[in-house]
């Protein structure tokens, strides 16, 4: 079991273009999912309650005491259930069932990632395109945060201003949260659409802010806090583009 | 400098009535507030930076290495100011001047806790009351958080659905956040009202849940994910009865 640790360092997980995927909810996510599983390691009492035969399709599988999970996790409180799955990459490119795309322009802390990939899975946002600036969606506690929202979005990393272009070019207005735009809430919500999001200190770097069309404000009705979660602001804009 | 470190047990600082702020953002949005601060850290160069002098107001006041500093921090990042501030007690009193109200009903996360307590203050909310299970508002990872938030939001604790009551007599209307509950986007906005957010596992507890009058849900139009995180269906509900 010893040689899994090796998957505590991203880099390795990146090298072999996987990721940790931990706990019993979470497994059940990547098993419903089709995504290929390449490891799987469970305490006994898990795996009985997991019925992971039923399922398998794992390439290698051990049974593992709580203490060997535990070395393996990353998580605060190691559940009985560690796994490696099989990244998808993703080009970036324009699908065209996506009328709402979502553009992350830096986000850094892997709890607002998890998050905004959960809204977006909530509201059935599939495309989500970052700068490669943004933490990496396969961050172990990005995929946790995302309670599986992992496993339903198309996440790709690109050079944002230019393909921020290209959906322009084939009609996408580019909506971007900023903190010197238009009232949010009265502003026109066009489709085909894309949202951008920036970095949770800086915005939205110069380069991508010269491709916005609209800039959209959530209006700071308090006048006393200088700025919003950044997965607090996402949720906020992306449901204006889903209300009645 | 040593005896500080007693105050990294939430324990010690609940005796005593004060709780940790640390970082120079953070450290600023104290002194600005007038809260009494009873205990500043600071290393040299944080010192001269920050003009402490020129505010002042704290009990004791010491110079500190950046070694002694990340030994106080529970923060991941230490920065190299620390303090001790002095709680307020908010009694969970109606106060005439609030038309909306939020009301956390077990939030445990303190990021989360810290998020929406960001939100409120965004949105001009300054009365928050909390169910005992709730977590303290005084958590140095919600007043981390909170980015200020906390100095300029009444908290307050209580046997929620007692509290709920009291506001439903003097003709506030009680609405929650639910999964079987009428759209949130169409659902008609009555003020004075108070808005009820459940725990992030098992929602709004059953007492207090027999309180509400109506049941907002956010809809899930992806129809893939099992719930939103709470901070975001939090924000998601609270902007709606900010919209013009």
């Amino acid at each position: 079991m010893k040689f899994l640790s090796a998957y505590r360092q991203q880099k390795n997980c990146e090298a072999e273009g996987v990721f940790v995927v931990e706990g019993v909810k979470m497994a059940q996510e990547a098993l419903k999912s089709g995504w290929k599983i390449r490891t799987v390691c469970a305490t006994a009492e898990e795996w009985n309650a997991m019925d992971f035969f039923a399922h398998n399709g794992a390439d290698e599988v051990y049974e593992a005491s709580r203490e060997q999970i535990e070395r393996l996790s990353s998580l605060r409180s190691p559940q009985g259930v560690w796994m490696l799955v099989e990244r998808k990459t993703e080009n970036g490119e324009r699908r065209a069932e996506s009328p709402f795309v979502l553009a992350l322009d830096g986000i850094q802390d892997p709890g607002n990632m998890g998050a905004i990939l959960r809204t977006c899975d909530w509201f059935g946002v599939r495309d989500v395109v970052c700068s490669h600036e943004t933490v990496s969606c396969y961050n172990p506690k990005v995929v946790q945060a995302s309670m599986g929202a992992i496993f339903r979005t198309h996440v790709s990393y690109c050079e944002l201003a230019e393909t921020l272009m290209s959906y322009k070019k084939h009609g996408f207005a580019i909506n971007g949260a900023m903190l010197d735009g238009e009232d949010a809430f009265a502003a026109r919500k066009e489709r085909p659409c894309v949202l951008v999001i920036g970095n949770e200190g800086h915005g939205i770097s110069p380069e991508v802010a010269a491709v916005i069309d609209r800039r959209l404000t959530i209006p700071n009705i308090g006048g006393t806090c200088e700025s919003l979660n950044a997965s607090v602001a996402a949720a906020i804009l992306v449901s204006g583009f889903f209300r009645a």
